[in-house]
């Protein structure tokens, strides 16, 4: 599509604040903007303020950086989890995908992304110090480092261990292996193989699902 | 996915927001969120704004009920344009469309819409009446009825065909045929077949590449 000819400037503009969204071409901003068009005034205004209200209110979470509505996130504040375990995770969008599982009932601490020399990202870019002082304040008994299975992950880890190991706390990281619903031919090989050095005991498995 | 558990109801809400426009699933919607999280504050208030603003002030020509920035359309003002030729189109996007192709001078009308009983829009939930009006008023020497080739498009081309052509004015549709760039094979039948009544002289689109 060549440049578009619109008849109203408001529209115009309109399409070209939703076309900055990532993944969002001018096509599917114009029609976002036309079905706005059709919604009643109330409804368009909510969503414009919601956004704008995020940007402006939400906050991060005194302790452990994840996105909060107020300086002590509702996971931090809730006195039915467990404070003494700690899953680091690289953003906002894991601590979802973690409590997602419904199977950790710890807190958490938001790295804010990985280290990667690549992209100009060092260990002092990461809340990297935020973390061992929580470490070092006690009653921290576990630290579960469940960053993704790549090479800036383990990176991380590494140094994230490298810090910690001297400190009195268990340190552990995800199990990695074969996923659940995979047919083992599609598996590559380093996922096969470490699964294979790190099997376990089949009463484990039992245990878990019964 | 199953319900989402947010640490922010502000993203909750602004997630929410996002996953009501057409296409926009919830994990588009926390994409879109979080990306605008990371945006400054400034240019998050200038995409809501601009929404808000283009649902509170757009409005629609009073001549062509094209979406315009004032009463009368830039197109329907421009004196440069040919008032005496009017492109009756269904959609305010179908005016872009046409713009687009750089091969219309003309004014438009924009219908709101087909004929579609099985949808329970008859000609009344149309701008045909003041199609109608706009013809009687004089100095109109051709209508151009540029609707889809669908059953709907037939319908209401033929309505407006009947309202109109007791007047005296030219009434023209849209050249249907093989698209430029299709294989021959993949056309279908009916396409073909109308393509093949309605061919022509090998002079006219020569001289129009030329």
């Amino acid at each position: 599509m060549n440049e578009q000819l619109y008849s109203s400037g408001l529209l115009e503009n309109a399409v070209n604040e939703f076309s900055k969204l990532p993944g969002i071409g001018k096509k599917t901003a114009l029609r976002l903007a036309l079905h706005l068009l059709k919604q009643e005034v109330a409804a368009v205004r909510q969503f414009g303020e919601a956004v704008i209200q995020l940007r402006n209110e939400a906050m991060y979470c005194k302790q452990c950086m994840n996105l909060s509505d107020s300086e002590i996130c509702e996971i931090c504040s809730n006195p039915r989890r467990d404070h003494s375990m700690i899953c680091v995770v690289e953003s906002i969008r894991d601590v979802m995908s973690v409590e997602n599982t419904m199977q950790y009932h710890g807190v958490y601490h938001v790295l804010g992304g990985m280290i990667s020399p690549m992209d100009g990202v060092g260990p002092s870019d990461l809340t990297i110090e935020e973390l061992e002082n929580r470490v070092r304040a006690g009653n921290i008994s576990e630290i579960i480092l469940a960053l993704s299975a790549t090479m800036e992950g383990d990176t991380t880890n590494f140094y994230i261990y490298r810090k910690l190991k001297d400190l009195p706390v268990k340190i552990s990281t995800l199990a990695r292996g074969v996923s659940i619903g995979d047919e083992l031919e599609y598996a590559d090989q380093v996922t096969l193989g470490r699964s294979i050095v790190n099997r376990q005991p089949f009463e484990n498995i039992f245990n878990r699902n019964g």
